[in-house]
């Protein structure tokens, strides 16, 4: 049996763990705050690899950013890690082998060897939360692109209906298909559609109506919470259908927190009705909250002690 | 050297001749009418294949319409074909091994092997003619996907203005980048925009303004037709985004009829001052128009011969 060390590197914690190269956790998972400048993080990264660095065969990092072809880098700007993190060379952290991996990639990658997607040499992880991810399997290996940058599938224009996206771009996928999106969806739908006038929230000013009141507002058979809800069904459905279209794949993986209010089979449906490709299936993610970890742990062992 | 058979089965005609596994053309290219009912096409595929069986270490056939994953069988509807022709085992046609691929991606890996993306291990072909067709390398393979399908990137929707398609759904970007896209958006403008009024072209009727008609305006400093150009310019760039966004792909390499009217180097611009990847090349294709036999051929050495 092999072990990796491996960390999940976000803006706020840092998660670790051993992991062999079954996925399945040999140690304790320990967190620690993020440092809010490069020289403490890269301290910290120190001390938490001199702890296991006997005992482990290589190190794998889970990070956000875009991360280098030879995995050692961040290469992109990444807004919630101390600025110089793209300069910090990952590989001259321990005299072990060291993996980095951006971690919607890693996270697609333990859903294709053991989560919702094993088999499925061509799968699609699409994570739903604040904005929208992706994580790309073709062929039974990660789509990273040139530049490790690839799978930017929240940047994806599906409209030409003018809603501004954190991007500063139009009409982007992430502007629709997010948990922001169905809020920004609520309220242009309050402000423009009479069906506010009869809904539970009639009385709320548009720009305070949360996710959680149009998923609760359903359950209470308000009609405007179920028209709003449809919109962004239908738009997610609208992006879903273009990937599916040209990646022909055999699963779409939805994971981040508004997974749990999709009916799967439901979005199944919608995207078969429409695609030219043969059908897909549409799953929940299940390799879990550590599925970074996870799977930069598996790359790390496939690439360094396979 | 190794000899391959390479048949361009398209709607009209039949193009054949004997290539190496270079890409290089060992034979005069024949062509001959395609039969309009399976028996007879069948037969002469069979002709075909007799006349060089001998000399041809294994057949290569580009074809339209969806392959199976195992190369031998169109799985789709091919409306350009005979009735039938989706029930046609290929590799039954001869005792050498014959190798069936979509003449789009096979046109892709021409220009992936021989022709404009050379050493490009993740780019795209993007066809524009009367409509938009899209072939896609990864990690230096084909994306095929689950069934042969993959691809579809004319089915991609890019904006919300109800446009019909000539696959019945709305607003895709084949019917806005194609030729017939461009024909389109001409007849909205002269409909729409007061610019028409002083356009040379304001006394025809918009339904027949063509294609040339708006390449010929632009020559002449018609501001009708400049307007034109550019809001189809914009739409294919807007899908060239999509995509360039997900697959981070260093080059996009067009064909197709459209491909002459564009500048590439204001393309690349526009897509490059857009993305959140790093930069693309845009590339005109050189593998020419026998590049899906080409490809075939070298797709069918790849498989059978090295």
């Amino acid at each position: 049996m092999k072990k990796i060390l491996a960390v999940d590197a976000g803006g706020t914690k840092l998660i670790y763990s051993l992991i062999n190269e079954k996925g399945e956790f040999l140690t304790e998972v320990k967190r620690v705050a993020t440092p809010k400048n490069i020289k403490d993080l890269t301290d910290v990264f120190k001390k938490i690899i001199s702890d296991y660095e006997q005992e482990a065969d290589c190190i794998a990092f889970a990070t956000a950013g875009a991360v280098n072809l030879e995995n050692t880098k961040v290469e992109s700007s990444t807004p919630n890690m101390p600025e110089g993190y793209n300069s910090l060379d990952f590989s001259k952290l321990s005299t072990k082998p060291v993996y980095v991996e951006n971690d919607a990639n890693a996270a697609a990658w333990a859903e294709y060897k053991l989560g919702a997607a094993i088999g499925d040499d061509n799968t699609v992880i699409i994570t739903l939360g604040t904005g929208v991810g992706g994580g790309f399997i073709v062929n039974g290996k990660l789509l990273r692109g040139k530049s490790g940058r690839g799978g930017e599938v929240g940047s994806m224009k599906i409209k030409s209906q003018k809603r501004i996206c954190t991007c500063k771009r139009f009409d982007c996928f992430e502007s629709y298909a997010s948990g922001t999106g169905l809020k920004i969806t609520a309220e242009e739908v309050a402000q423009t559609d009479i069906i506010f006038k009869s809904s539970i929230y009639k009385e709320k000013n548009p720009k305070d109506i949360t996710t959680y009141d149009i998923i609760d507002g359903i359950s209470k058979n308000d009609d405007y919470s179920k028209k709003v809800f449809d919109i962004w069904k239908h738009d997610l459905v609208t992006g879903l259908i273009n990937i599916v279209n040209i990646f022909d794949n055999q699963s779409i993986v939805i994971s981040g927190g508004m997974g749990k209010f999709i009916d799967t089979g439901e979005i199944e449906n919608m995207i078969n009705s429409e695609i030219v490709v043969s059908p897909v299936k549409v799953k929940l993610a299940k390799a879990g909250n550590y599925s970074g970890m996870i799977g930069a742990a598996l790359l790390a062992y496939d690439k360094y002690l396979s």
